[in-house]
């Protein structure tokens, strides 16, 4: 694998993971071009040093570039994808997202005209703070950066992908899409939605009763740090994804349901073998995760 | 209100909670004397100097005593009160329990001897490991210590809770113990069961795709963290509130439904109208928690 390499960057949507990519991708590119529609964060990136050229047309970023990150919400790239960028792409360019869902994005880059070398993206992770003022040359590095291949992923563009993820220090990790979105789905969707309704049954119950934010502490705090997710960006987010999300919730409430009889029976030995692999799977789990 | 006092303060069951109650009160008590069925546990609290006399027989321990604290597993405290301590329990006696419910420990405690003092206590604080080893003089300060009044509950009883909330640096909050159990449903006892039920939902799905475990991150970490919890412990409290937790699953299940026909309606404007209100009560909730 050679060192990723690239004469005109585009990075789309000049972000926390923009503005990310930029930095990370500073020393492999002879010229970035940012395309932001704000022009604070475009002025702030060039003020930064973070890209060379800052534009809000569409086809001035992408004109001539051999590589373009899409890293805009899930519903701009797919707007950007179904109707916008292909008459600019020249051929072989290599264009990847960033987008947190993935079967919509890599169908519509199968669209994209013959040539083009297109790859749907998901990095795991971000900030809790977002825009460009955030941007950090390490947010991608150590990271899974999830691949998808579309019907314009050849070869070629998985070199150069993996290329360009080497030089962020992502790891890569290659997977179908509409698998990635059953697995953001149960890591990730469903666990939003399961603390939004959380907190609307917390909310309801202390209309009632104001004991309950006096007495909430750690364990609520965590089961409700995702209700406080960005809202535009969730709604984005699920609403590409609402199968998968369905299958899973329709288990999930199976698990619930049974959890819930076997408490009702008292019947404590039988709710204890219940509770018990999920104990283990979590603590080994975290082992994992924190190595 | 005058600094607690205590001549013969005995504590039943030296854990954690047990263990740093002895540490907080030290100063407060003539002598301490600890019970515990691990000859081990009770070696550790006589070396630590946490207690005076320690002994495996409650009538050793709880006779001539002024205050009792039962600082054991709900269950245990419970059988304790029902078919145990009363013979040994002299009258003005203050008896606090620390259970995490408090419907049945009250209703227990209402049946003790008319004389003895009692009053139902959950202290809202808590730490990652038990034992003894990790007792602490501060675990109870600035923490909100619920106080549940039972009919053995007389305005002396009161004072002398409160004042020994105060030795703790506790913070005394009045709270009738099916009120309590609501709230403790709401902010614990279902997130845990949600925890678990995700845990199963995400065990079930790793089955058929591993990616499942190696793209789990932060949120999936917070939103699954109480599935970690000692199964003994959650069942014995989930067994002991079973009506509110399902008062409260049903509304759960409402709630999850609602936005689950948003989400597959495709009705994006109307989830997130739904979605706004539990983030800004999310962000106001964090606001308050954290001063």
């Amino acid at each position: 694998m050679s060192a990723f390499k690239s004469q005109k960057l585009a990075i789309i949507g000049l972000g926390l993971m923009g503005g990310s990519l930029a930095i990370g991708l500073r020393q492999h590119a002879d010229c970035i071009i940012g395309m932001d529609m704000n022009a604070e964060t475009r002025q702030r990136a060039l003020d930064d040093g973070i890209i060379d050229i800052a534009t809000d047309d569409l086809k001035t970023a992408v004109h001539d570039a051999d590589t373009v990150l899409l890293a805009a919400p899930v519903n701009v790239i797919l707007m950007l994808l179904r109707k916008q960028i292909a008459p600019y792409l020249r051929s072989n360019t290599l264009i990847i997202d960033i987008g947190s869902t993935k079967a919509d994005i890599c169908e519509a880059m199968g669209q994209l005209p013959i040539g083009v070398q297109a790859i749907g993206g998901h990095p795991m992770t971000g900030k809790e703070r977002n825009g460009i003022a955030f941007s950090d040359p390490d947010l991608y590095r150590g990271k899974p950066f999830v691949l998808s291949p579309t019907r314009r992923t050849t070869p070629a563009t998985r070199i150069r992908a993996h290329e360009l993820l080497a030089a962020l220090g992502a790891l890569p990790v290659e997977m179908e899409a509409a698998r990635h979105d059953r697995v953001v789905a149960t890591i990730s969707h469903v666990p939003y939605l399961l603390s939004i309704a959380l907190m609307a049954t917390a909310s309801h119950q202390a209309q009632q009763d104001e004991g309950v934010w006096a007495l909430a502490a750690g364990g609520f705090r965590d089961m409700t740090r995702l209700a406080g997710s960005d809202i535009t960006m969730m709604s984005d987010i699920t609403g590409t994804n609402t199968q998968a999300i369905a299958e899973l919730l329709a288990h999930f409430r199976m698990q619930l349901a049974i959890l819930e009889t076997m408490l009702i029976a008292g019947d404590k030995e039988r709710l204890a073998e219940a509770l018990a692999p999920q104990r283990d799977s979590r603590l080994k789990w975290e082992k994992h995760y924190k190595k």
